[in-house]
Formats: structure tokens, C-alpha cells, sequence
């Protein structure tokens, strides 16, 4: 489709964020979003289902993009969550380093819409089980895979947090590589004594 | 309420789950669930919005419960993973030990349907929020805290998904021990190399 009109997909991703962060998002139409990317409504019908979607656009993209780096991770030997950390890693590097700003307006919209948040963290629940399943294909035990897999994207969610947090200037791999240091230090504390009273 | 009607509310929660997995979510009425259980569809409704609502029922006392208890792991000098991983232990103790057969009848009916999924994703997502907060409140670092309660939370949701899995037979508050030091061990070798290619 995007065959007929270069970049009006983009374009319409970043005016439907410009309009959500300038007027909400109940109060955004479709029929804004189109004007303000310079296409016609059905333009919009052809790329996207409904404003929602809009914001979820990428996911696929993003998903795909974990699952191959993890199985080549874990395929040259990486630890389950070393393969994890390092295909988010990657992710940040070639996904978002250039997103900043849509990113910070998208997690801005959504924090404030609970039915957003919800959608958001079933994204990355399903983002995690397809992990899983990549790391349970190159060998890993099936409760560790999915327990890195988790882990790993809670970790994730963290960095990713701290990166589109307005006052941060940090890119998104410096963080990410500070969460999981920041992971081993307090998972580590956890050996020196739970003691349930 | 309940005052008037002893267990009506317990015993409603027992119907509707029985009810789900004879006959499916969507096809179980509150008509039905209220005559299961031996009340009136009114009674159905002094205790529950829609059916939806009964399996959701408890999700606040559960995050007082954890909030509580990580406070006081935490000002008791629990480093703050470990205190969350105490808190989801005594919970295992004290809440769900003697109610095995109704989360796992629960779990069927929310992994077959996206929307209860979300909706559950978005309580445990609460749960960490607040875990994050008392986390704070007992002096320890935001990044930390909010790391300690993700990754808490995520190793509980494992250990609970093993605890309901059909041909399980161990105990939850085992489970969690065990998932706690397969996160040690996973998250140890992260140390070894983290080389992004």
C-alpha cells in the first residue's frame, strides 16, 4: 500500500502524536490526523484501523525484531538473559535511537489512558512470550526462559521508562545497560538472607 | 453487606468460576451464576458490576497485602528485591495456599480471553506501582525500587503460572523460592558478557 503514497504511513504516525500531546486524545479525529499529515481520510483507513492503532504501529516490527536477535544470541551461546539484554540492546541502537520525541509523546498518551496501558502491557506480555518460545527453541529450560524473558522485558520497560522520562538526556542503551547492572546488584542481594518471619 | 448474606459473596466468586469452565465465560449468564450460588440476581449485583468484576474480585486486597508487607520487610533492613520477594511469599502463605482449584480454574478462563488478560496485566502493572512507592517511602533509590518491584512482580507472575499449570503439585511459596534462585543464576551470568555485536 505505502507503494502509492511514500511516507504518508510516518506522516501520519507523527501527526496523530503531535495532535494527542497538543489537544488529548478523545478530543483528536481522524479526520485531523489526515489533514494535518496532508492525506485524505481514506488514506488513514488504508494504513490504520482507527486512532488507537496508530499508536501501536511498530509493535510487529519490534517484536520480529527481538525474537531473530534472541535466537542468533542464544544460537552463539549467550545466556538466556544476556540474550535477552543484548537483543534489547540492539533494538534500542536500531528501532528507537532516533525516536525520542515520538516516543515521549506516545508513553505520554498512554500513561494517561488506562484501556491504552493495558493494550500497551499486552503487547509486551506477548513480546515476552514469543521470547520464550525462542529461547526454549535454542535449548534453554522452559522456567528459565520464560522467567528471563519476563525479566528481561520488565528490565526493559524500566530503561525505556527513565528514557522518555522528560528530563532525561541519557540514550536509551546507556540506560538499559545501567537497569541490568542495577538488576544484578539487587538480585544478588536477595543470597543474603529471605527469611520469612 | 455481606453482613446479611454470610459467604454470599464467597460463594457467588465459587459459582462463577465453576460456571466459566463448564460452559465457557461468555456463555455463562449472572442469571446463572446467582442461581449456582443460591441468592438472587440482586444479591449478584450488591456484590458485583458484571461478571467480569468476579475475577477481579481480591486484587485489592492483595496489593494492601504486599504494600504492607514490603514496608515493613523494607524498614525491617530487607534489601528492596528481597523484600518484595518476601511479601509475595507470605501472600502465598497467607492468601492463596487453600485456593489452588479457583486460580486455576481463574487462569483458564484469563488466558483464553486477550481482553481479561489485559486487564489482569494492568492489576499486576498497579501492583508494581505501588510496591514502587513503598519501596520509595522506605528510602531506596527510584530506579532501584521500580526495578525491584517490575522484577518482582514478573517472578511472581512465573512461579504462579507454574503453581496453576494443570500437573503441578508443589507448593506456590516453593515455587517462588525457586524461581528466585533460578533469577539469581540467570541473571549472575549476565555478568559473564554482554557483547553487542
Amino acid at each position: 500500500m505505502a507503494r502509492w503514497e511514500p511516507g504518508a504511513r510516518y506522516r501520519l504516525g507523527t501527526a496523530a502524536l503531535e495532535l494527542f500531546a497538543e489537544r488529548g486524545f478523545e478530543q483528536t479525529t481522524v479526520t485531523d490526523i489526515a489533514a494535518r499529515a496532508g492525506v485524505t481520510e481514506r488514506t488513514f483507513y488504508r494504513h490504520f484501523g482507527d486512532k488507537r492503532e496508530v499508536l501501536f504501529d511498530g509493535g510487529g516490527e519490534f517484536q520480529d525484531y527481538l525474537a531473530q536477535a534472541v535466537s542468533e544470541r542464544a544460537a552463539a551461546g549467550d545466556p538466556p538473559l544476556a540474550a535477552v539484554a543484548t537483543a534489547c540492546t540492539l533494538a534500542s541502537r536500531d528501532i528507537f535511537a532516533d525516536r525520542l520525541e515520538f516516543a515521549r509523546k506516545r508513553a505520554a498518551v498512554i500513561a494517561a489512558h488506562p484501556e491504552l496501558l493495558e493494550r500497551e502491557l499486552g503487547k509486551m506480555a506477548k513480546i515476552a512470550r514469543a521470547l520464550t518460545d525462542r529461547l526454549r527453541a535454542a535449548g534453554v529450560d522452559e522456567n528459565r526462559a520464560r522467567l528471563a524473558a519476563e525479566t528481561g522485558v520488565a528490565a526493559f520497560r524500566v530503561a525505556f521508562a527513565r528514557w522518555v522520562a522528560p528530563d532525561n538526556a541519557s540514550p536509551l542503551a546507556d540506560l538499559l545497560e545501567e537497569t541490568l547492572g542495577d538488576l544484578r546488584t539487587i538480585t544478588a542481594e536477595t543470597a543474603r538472607d529471605l527469611s520469612v518471619p
